[in-house]
């Protein structure tokens, strides 16, 4: 993309209601911009991470065997008072009156709805286990919405379910969620611990949240060291196997949030080992067994011929929160530095003098070649000085940049920075261009 | 993916409330399930389809220099009273106040919120000319939803906006996206027409709607035969070059939808060249210059330093709409003929004896061979018998199936089946292999 024809529009200073450092980023590298409280627009450069975010999720998800589909966005309120949630849920649930007087609301979750979906159809145990998720906006209406898209009222959000016969079962597709998350937020570059949870108002008795650390975390994390260090078990696992040791594995240490944290319990962790942080929710997953089976009268026959309520689970990711998340985890004074994962472009490249003819033609060619490559790179072919060119690559926090000017051109070399250690080299063009791609 | 781990709940009667072909299908096909009037979940297989028709829309828009964005599915009413279209929009707008009592709605269109965004970033002419879109779920409340997707309540839409410094710019965006969206609906498999069009609600006075023909089709359409069998311009056209001799060539030929119809013109036309048929709305695009910058005081500085209104026009495409259009378009009597580009699987295989170990031997290569040369096919692995599986795989449409079965093994071959002319070839696997990615 030449950032002459895109729509980057950056912002000089940081809108003061903006507190964190995720939030003031977003406005200022042009990724978002508010429309209400709570409730913004995906500017292109934040569509894209978006976008990129959630195609890790998906991935992941297909993995672990969990299958795709879309429930729409607003949802009937017959549904919610069937599972006693209507009256429960507060101010919280988005309610709308439609044309018809009809009670709809603005979906925050899907657990009615596709508890309803599925009773519909699935009959018989043959047809389980089934886990199905899709990537859907949510409203919360939030009462006081802040920190950007890490608290809005309109989010993105993979939440996924699952259908068993037995509870036996139905840990097997609670841990095959597990390792999937784990997975999916070592691809995202982050460090996500698997933290005891509270089950809350979705209730049930088997949970974790998953916690990256930041030092802007809405709250206290308390964990063995060793559980932090522990890599991902890896996209090579077999699913279809036995992934209760892997689960196991990590469980055994002790973890949790504010809200489950048993002070006892970790004073007895060797003291070198405990570690004590702030930590931000990126995923959620939940074992409830028939609470929601019940209202709706979700039952399969079993091989027996007599009917079984099912047994299921919920899974969610904050997609549009991970965003956030993600730069508090990874920025420093100068801006944003994105894991290449999840970067909205693979690499920048700037001319350091656009209209000079030798200058915009090695440009220009680097810029071919890097697409015929395979890489997305974002050329900055504007008129703008250098110094401008350099403040905006690194507040947008691509991990490389391509710096082609005059100077160097005559000794046929270009400088390649790399954004996340400030690290520079001189390169031919087809050195760096091998650098970027190896 | 196999079939016994999918999830595809066919129904086996054609539930009486669906009166259209599309609508019985997607229900019969297991691509959709009601949840409210006019609101559908998107099951896996529609789910797919869906996705597919996104891809291309959004490639086609890409080609073409618009940059794709995000706009939220809730507005603020304050956006539309500056317009004036607050209370012009009536019933179909779906209001809410949320917990502060603030008015709002389910954006049912975005020209009002992406021109408050895009005037408080731009500035300057240089800026200019720009295209923004975004592919979002969009809501009207209409009074009486029916034809399954095709006249839901919430649906899904590409809307592009278009944002220039004259009218005479304006019209040279106008015509990437005429080119654009005849090249987006060939890459469908689908034959568009452009009609003229009344500008209705949104005003303007440049407008064309991009009608498909079919015998459910909503409204009648009159054209000149050599338009309808005109080729779309090709996705190697240079979107920086002279369209409007691409657009004037179709504009020339007689066109029209019921209410601009002009019986007169239309009798002029040779007799054999005059086409009468029923069509469905797929695409809209208008050019309605100012009409949204005055309220929102969008102005841009020009080259002389004074400020310029800018001119704009907005570019609709119907991506839920089409998965129905589609198969209005393409279906015989067993079910849904996909075109190969948007087909949820690229061949289905079906298994003539699962739990014979030859059989399944066989099958489990030829779907592992299919998946390495890059295909996606669906793998009918269940054990129901030849009848069903063959009724269910010409139901769900896929361009080709692979049927394989002891007898056909033991001579070292296997059936291809092309769903859309019936036609059955035995071939050995590697050269029905090789058909399918010739």
């Amino acid at each position: 993309m030449r950032l002459s024809r895109y729509f980057l529009p950056l912002l000089k200073e940081t809108p003061s209601d903006a507190t964190i450092a995720s939030h003031q980023l977003m406005l200022r590298a042009g990724m978002v911009r508010q429309n209400s409280a709570g409730i913004y627009t995906w500017l292109p450069l934040g569509h894209k991470v978006l976008k990129r975010i959630e195609q890790i999720v998906r991935e992941e998800q297909n993995r672990a065997g969990a299958i795709e589909m879309l429930m729409p966005t607003i949802q009937s309120a017959e549904l919610w008072k069937k599972s006693g949630r209507y009256d429960a849920y507060g101010p919280e649930m988005l309610r709308i009156t439609d044309r018809h007087d009809r009670e709809m609301l603005f979906g925050p979750t899907n657990e009615e709805m596709l508890t309803d979906v599925f009773s519909s159809f699935v009959r018989s145990y043959k047809d389980l286990p089934k886990i199905l998720y899709h990537v859907q906006w949510k409203f919360r209406d939030e009462r006081r919405p802040r920190f950007g898209v890490m608290r809005g009222r309109e989010f993105l959000m993979k939440d996924a379910y699952s259908f068993d016969v037995t509870p036996e079962e139905a840990r097997k597709s609670y841990n095959k969620m597990f390792v999937a998350y784990l997975n999916t937020f070592e691809r995202l570059g982050l460090k996500a611990i698997p933290v005891r949870a509270d089950t809350g108002p979705i209730g049930g008795d088997l949970s974790h949240e998953f916690v990256i650390l930041a030092e802007s975390g809405e709250s206290a994390v308390y964990a063995h060291r060793d559980l932090v260090e522990m890599d991902a078990p890896g996209t090579n696992i077999d699913f279809d196997g036995d992934l209760q040791s892997v689960v196991d594995e990590r469980t055994a240490f002790y973890s949790a949030a504010d809200e489950m944290h048993d002070a006892e319990a970790f004073a007895a962790i060797p003291e070198d080992k405990r570690m004590e942080a702030r930590g931000i929710e990126v995923g959620h997953i939940f074992y409830f067994g028939t609470k929601y089976s019940e209202p709706f009268d979700a039952t399969v026959m079993g091989p027996d011929g007599k009917p079984n309520l099912v047994e299921m689970g919920s899974y969610g990711i904050g997609v549009s929160r991970l965003v956030g998340g993600i730069i508090e985890a990874s920025h420093d004074e100068n801006g944003i530095i994105w894991p290449t994962e999840v970067s909205p472009f693979d690499v920048g490249i700037i001319n350091m003098r656009a209209g000079d003819a030798e200058c915009d033609a090695a440009c220009d060619d680097f810029y071919a070649k890097a697409q015929a490559a395979g890489l997305d790179p974002l050329y900055d072919d504007t008129s703008d000085r250098g110094g401008v060119k350099f403040s905006r690559m690194d507040l947008i926090g691509l991990p490389y940049q391509i710096i082609i000017g005059p100077r160097g051109l005559k000794d046929g070399i270009v400088e390649v920075k790399t954004r996340k250690t400030g690290e520079r080299e001189n390169l031919s063009p087809d050195a760096a261009l091998a650098k970027l791609t190896a």
